[in-house]
């Protein structure tokens, strides 16, 4: 084959950094096959290994129809004929050729590009009974794939070091089963910055980029790479120099790093003395680690959906005491607060709780689970109440939009105070209660709901969402999706100015917490806690400690009379670059 | 079959009144057949009109693919093999015959009704592919049900006179072509008190229910019923009882009415000597005449959106504007506003502009689709620039969120403006410049767009929706949706303080404006114009005369401190309930 001259793919930067290493493709759903291209020669093979697979899966299904017949009776080896009719599908058989001729892919992969591409359409319908189908598909789908035989094709094995991941999508799953000391760096066909993939590669510091197309058709799995998790760039086959630039680029950034590592034990405070509280959003209770090599003080939001990740129901009290029990003793003396379940919208789907909504961000999601679901939710914060006797624990319930909801959910957590006690179980009676605000009417009655609780966290991402009726994932409306929108920045000084009047403290627990261009901002509002990602730690640490709070107040005020939301970013942007320049990217 | 028994199906009301007369079942979609149930002795022989239907299909589509094969070759005729395939799947052919067999349908029926399951699944997906599929099903299903033969059959025809209509779910569209003069009611399996047809059917004056279950299949065309909208009943074949204390009840509402009519064109003041204006929303210039009759100052909300119905486009300039035009000089002197398109969303699908969106609510429609096109954008703007010569218009932006958007419109509008003077086209140079306040970020910048419009109409519906962050149609979560939302009447007030602060006025064309439960709130808050559905017109002016707006004011004073929707629900409904207990149902 030669060289390979060096190629540059554009996507979307979404989370900063440089990865470097040999590229690994893999695709969704059941056991992927590797993708390869193959040369022209070849493509007669392809079309007979195929057609050869096919033909297996034709004579086992006939012959399982045949058992199944003698078993059960005719009806239910009706199954089989639609299973032998999906194989003899004039479409899919076109387009599987045509992959094969055109795109020049491996017969299996192009098999499977093809279903996967049935499969996704028909996962989406909210029909049962077709649903029901794409299992059958595939079922089918998986026969077929095994029947390709493995010694015809070259076959790569998942690698056990340094790669980087392309793929067509991430979902939360995936990316939660990441093996992140591996993985440098990923890139995928969808995914926006506000993705919930690029959210979570920005917290678990992994250079990422978004909107490769056709990157899961047209690269090969072990080709040699660099992502520019800056740029945007997949760079294939880099050429030595290319090599040795990027190698240097990193080399610098890995030292700004490790000068942040070194401030790790240094207040958090500005240099006029405002002391604010820097914590971390955590995920997986394995990035415990990872929290305290940050330095933060405590967890600012642990998202509990995620235990929801090995299985469609949430384990049960006692397990999930565990996991809050050793987030509680590992942390001591700091503090970790524990969201209660945040399923739904764009969250984990969990097949008992959620339904095909026609609008899932303003659907039954949050605390609206919770309150209908009160067997679950009690499970919940009697797990939370055990574990709270272990550390210093706090709850606090996501996607709140009136008193009632609050009210309810206290209400609901002493009844599980009430069934402890008379079971002797020890748990903190003093355990703080908080809210997320980020539904717009939950902002605006702040002041009523302020004493009712012992704090609040201010959601941003999704107060930004509502407030200016924006899914941050529509790309065709994506631009509208701005934090520094001057209705976001009243409604947060307006949450913070409810809290200080009732005594209590506001944090940010969003995107923005973590975004140092709009330190400045938050800091100049009034809020007194930040909690981001484990590695955005040292450098909001770092873009606090460089602040004076009365500069920061007064641009908040310019902020909170200014109409236009570019010329609030550009002031606070503005700070961020006279005060940490070398953070910026 | 002798007499029947009176049967009572129990939905849910959208629409007060009382609808007499026989039913008329439709379905939707392509040519629906009448649905009749069977008698068991027929069984066989309407699983045998189905297999004839089906045999017929298939010849013919052999024949097709032969005359195709030979006119265009192989490639071409093989859409007839899916076809085919269609007709010989196994899932569908169960379903079909266990519907004759079980739900005693008739055969044309149980087959339309399986085939619309899998078409309305299929088009929710959001694959080019799959849909062009579905295409392909339409066209087959059609040709099946063409080979029913009618004359086997006992037919129904659409009835040119009074009936009561039942349908699975009405579309926009559907609602749109009712014929208004003969349906006295409609009933419908899906829809909500909050869904678009809800609304149309209380703007419309038709008595409405829904939520009847599997009323398409077992409610018979022709049925003699009842429609009570206040309960949400459909009663079968009413007994003579029945059905004369239904018409007692419907002649003592239709008094109501009469003397509500005699004060057409008293004023719309309050006891103490506040004057609201109270206008009419339109959506066809067929209701024209309703809103004349109605007494209604003028038109405060004009939907051009339903301009598209007969088409995917918008018509062109001169074709829009011949409609503003009559809506001008008909109702002149009092003043029409006009809101630019407002598609997307809930609203009418509008192939070329929108596409499946995840979150349509929180995506593309209103001013951002406008912004995107400024081609149709400034057709329309133009169109209402030539219609305003011709009486006192003005125009009005939708589903703004920021000073941005606003500025862009206006910037359109000018250049609308500059376009028409050169060339010699009259206009009114002072036409009046409105936004919609729907987004809640708009509501919460009102003081800073305020300086650049000459109105504001509250937009209660959507304003409502994203504030607590809840799809009113989404029946999980439709209980948030609470018009009294103590945030809902911080953000009116907000809007209309600032209104005032600079000078202009608002009123709300939501269906706030029409609930008469809730005039003594919106004149509290000091909203200054209603704008309701023609048929609401005579009962919201009854209601505001009957109010003393200090007394509303003291109310809203109360409200704006409030934590709990139902306590403002309750002092609202209070003062209705003393004032106007005659109105209230």
């Amino acid at each position: 084959m030669g060289e390979k001259l060096e190629t540059v793919l554009q996507g979307t930067p979404v989370s900063p950094g440089i990865g470097i290493g040999p590229v690994h493709v893999v695709a969704r759903g059941f056991s992927a096959p590797e993708v390869y291209h193959i040369d022209e020669n070849d493509i007669p093979h392809e079309q007979e290994r195929f057609r050869t697979a096919l033909e297996e899966t034709k004579l086992q299904l006939d012959e399982l129809q045949q058992k199944i017949k003698a078993l059960s009776g005719e009806e239910e080896s009706r199954i089989f004929e639609a299973h032998l009719m999906v194989l003899e599908d004039r479409a899919m058989l076109d387009r599987v050729a045509d992959a094969i001729a055109t795109r020049r892919q491996n017969a299996e992969f192009a098999f499977y590009a093809v279903m996967q591409h049935f499969l996704e359409a028909m996962r989406r319908v909210p029909d049962p009974y077709l649903r029901e189908r794409t299992a059958d598909l595939e079922d089918v789908c998986q026969r077929v794939l095994r029947n390709f035989r493995p010694d015809e094709a070259p076959r790569h094995t998942a690698p056990d070091e340094t790669h980087i991941l392309v793929a067509y999508d991430l979902s939360p799953t995936d990316t939660a089963g990441l093996n992140r000391r591996h993985v440098v760096g990923f890139a995928t066909e969808l995914g926006s910055v506000n993705s919930h993939s690029g959210i979570l590669a920005r917290s678990l510091g992994i250079p990422a980029i978004v909107g490769i197309e056709d990157a899961v058709l047209d690269i090969r799995t072990l080709t040699p790479a660099i992502l520019d998790g800056y740029s945007g760039r997949l760079i294939l086959h880099p050429s030595e120099e290319t090599l040795a630039r990027y190698q240097e680029l990193k080399d610098r950034k890995e030292k700004v790093r490790q000068d942040l590592e070194a401030q790790r034990d240094a207040a958090t405070a500005t240099t006029d003395g405002r002391t604010i509280t820097l914590s971390s959003n955590i995920e997986f209770i394995d990035e415990l680690a990872l929290v305290r090599n940050s330095g933060a003080k405590g967890v600012g939001l642990y998202r509990t959906e995620f235990l929801l990740l090995d299985g469609e129901e949430m384990p049960g009290e006692l397990e999930q005491s565990e996991a809050y029990t050793r987030l509680a003793t590992e942390l001591a003396p700091h503090p970790v607060i524990i969201r209660t379940l945040d399923a739904g919208g764009d969250k984990l789907p969990i097949e008992p709780l959620t339904e095909p909504e026609p609008n899932p961000f303003l659907g039954w999601r949050g605390i609206r689970v919770s309150l209908d679901r009160p067997g679950m939710f009690k499970e919940q914060l009697r797990a939370i109440l055990r574990a709270s006797a272990h550390g210093k624990l706090a709850v606090m319930f996501p996607l709140v939009s009136g008193l009632g909801e609050v009210r309810r959910a206290k209400d609901f957590l002493k009844e599980c105070m009430d069934e402890l006690s008379a079971q002797g179980v020890p748990f903190d009676e003093k355990l703080e209660t908080g809210v997320m605000i980020e539904v717009p009417s939950a902002a605006v009655i702040a002041d009523l709901i302020a004493p009712e609780v012992d704090f609040f966290s201010i959601g941003t991402n999704d107060l930004i969402q509502y407030t200016v009726a924006v899914d941050r994932v529509n790309h065709h409306v994506a631009d509208l999706y701005r934090p520094t929108h001057p209705a976001v920045v009243r409604l947060i000084k307006r949450t913070v100015d409810a809290a200080k009047d009732a005594g209590i403290w506001t944090g940010v627990c969003g995107e923005m917490a973590g975004d140092i261009r709009l330190t400045p901002l938050l800091l100049g509002l009034g809020v007194e806690e930040l909690s981001v990602g484990p590695h955005q730690v040292p450098r909001v640490r770092r873009a606090i400690r460089a602040l004076s709070h009365v500069e920061c107040s007064d641009m908040a005020n310019f902020a909170l009379k200014t109409g236009i939301s570019s010329e609030i970013m550009d002031a606070t942007m503005d700070m961020a670059r006279r005060y940490y320049p070398e953070l910026l990217d």
